[in-house]
């Protein structure tokens, strides 16, 4: 019989949905939707939750054998004083249409010039500003797993042309030209938007640089969907102040909640959204942990495996 | 010799295309950037042009036998008082792209809440307000031509139900229901988006009108990309200042451009745009004329030729 702790904020939500699956061999011994744990019932196997939940409490669970995150970042449970003697799986593949949602409402907005209509409709002006298209437009996009994917499909679907910078990989074939390595900045040259996707890893801290920004376009707009780890904040602020680009999105900061002497919050030609732009939806994340769970009874080895020395 | 008169407020631009094309057997006789048109130059056979500048033209020019509008729109050909002696072709096919790029910026900037976490973000609020996505959502569209095909594709992508209310066709397959006639209300139920794109014609007048807009849930947004003269805009004006509907996004009006005293500018949740969602591109249009003048040499029907009698 396999035990399972459930935390998170969604927590009466995803037992719902988990006895509406009337698993075999599955008992929930608790649940918690507060970020200490339960007091009691951590005599278990197996965590559904969030990683900032679940790092406090798998210090007092001997028997854990698999943690299933509902997050994509993993980040509280990679701390190096952390165990590492269980199988992590994230959430992957579920985020990529909010993702897009996310970053094309952004972009057509920005192209739609719907801020400047609004301003212009409260002074009563018929505003014959003729709009952008994002037709005939470059997207670089760093980081092409499956929200890549996600984003470059629907790029191909407004005629933009579409760019990625990855470490290797190539697999999206709707992705017009990939760039590795040092072809960064060659990739950065004549992008009209810049969308990181990138995960929170040594290899990526920073990398969203004052050289990479100047390697952009005036017009150019970055988008950050990633982490905030992968962007010197201080650089992009430099950049936008001074008009070196056009704007930016940011979803994700190196500080979460941005803290309010942040110089962003005082920076023109920002967007500030509030790491809302792909928020775990239960049921998306329940049909991953019911895979995983039917594959663990299986013998199988589980899906979304996180690599705890890569980071993601 | 074929001889063309080319009237328009980009007639630089045609002109400089159309020469590029360097077509056989054609003078251009004309150009003009004004709305009266040139004062020499009216001896032609063929106006390539925007139809309120042609409107005024036609009747000095006895030799006329083809009109290419610049415009989806030709209302100002269709005055009664008109002659309709020669073939009126319009521009098709070409807006789609950009009345997609319209229409999912505000459905996407809706769900998004972006006016508002621009107002969270001027207070320096962290807004953790969860955002609404579009898929799963139900968009009805009034109108399924090319235009709402465009639609219907961008709505497929973001995952959406499209319903489509047309006077008989069912031909775009990423409709998932067809309604007509007195389908109307059926059509309009449970809709979380209405998008009319119908032209200007006697069937179509005030369509939107009280009863249909009654028959939306309050959570229903309305969007105007076809033609002002579908819309009762005293009942719209009403039913978004009762809360019957949650907002509207309206390009086109009754009088254009919208009259300083008009209600809509006072009216709540509404977003004004000023017949701007898709503006006729010069390349795009050029390549309607160049296939039709091919056409008219071979001696074969014209393309996206205008029922004088229907309107469109």
């Amino acid at each position: 019989m396999h035990k399972l702790l459930i935390l998170s904020r969604n927590a009466d939500e995803y037992l719902r949905l988990i006895r509406a699956a009337d698993l075999p061999g599955l008992n929930i011994t608790a649940i918690s939707d507060a970020e200490e744990g339960p007091v009691l019932g951590t005599n278990c196997d197996i965590i559904l939750g969030e990683p900032s939940f679940v790092s406090g409490v798998i210090p007092r669970i001997p028997g854990l054998r698999w943690v299933q995150s509902t997050w994509a970042g993993v980040e509280p449970l990679l701390d190096p004083s952390l165990r590492r003697d269980y199988v992590l799986t994230n959430a992957r593949g579920v985020f990529g249409g909010l993702m897009s949602e996310y970053v094309f409402a952004y972009l057509l907005a920005h192209e739609r010039r719907i801020l400047h209509r609004h301003a212009a409709q409260a002074a009563g002006q018929w505003d014959k500003t003729p709009p952008g298209t994002l037709r005939g437009k470059k997207i670089g996009l760093m980081g092409v797993g499956s929200i890549g994917a996600c984003l470059a499909r629907t790029a191909k679907h407004f005629g933009m042309t579409v760019r990625g910078y990855t470490r290797a990989s190539e697999t999206c074939t709707e992705v017009d030209a990939y760039y590795h390595g040092e072809g960064l900045m060659t990739f950065a040259s004549e992008l009209d938007y810049l969308v990181s996707v990138l995960p929170n890893t040594d290899d990526t801290r920073r990398i969203v640089d004052a050289a990479l920004l100047s390697a952009l376009p005036p017009r150019a707009v970055f988008v950050n969907v990633g982490r905030g780890s992968a962007v010197d904040e201080l650089a992009l602020a430099e950049a936008l102040r001074t008009g070196r680009i056009a704007g930016a999105v940011l979803d994700v900061f190196q500080e979460e909640p941005l803290p309010p002497e942040h110089i962003l919050w005082r920076t023109p030609n920002v967007r500030i959204t509030s790491h809302t732009a792909a928020l775990s939806v239960p049921e998306d994340i329940v049909q991953i942990f019911l895979d995983n769970y039917r594959r663990l009874l299986q013998g199988k080895a589980l899906r979304c495996q996180v690599d705890f020395e890569r980071g993601y």
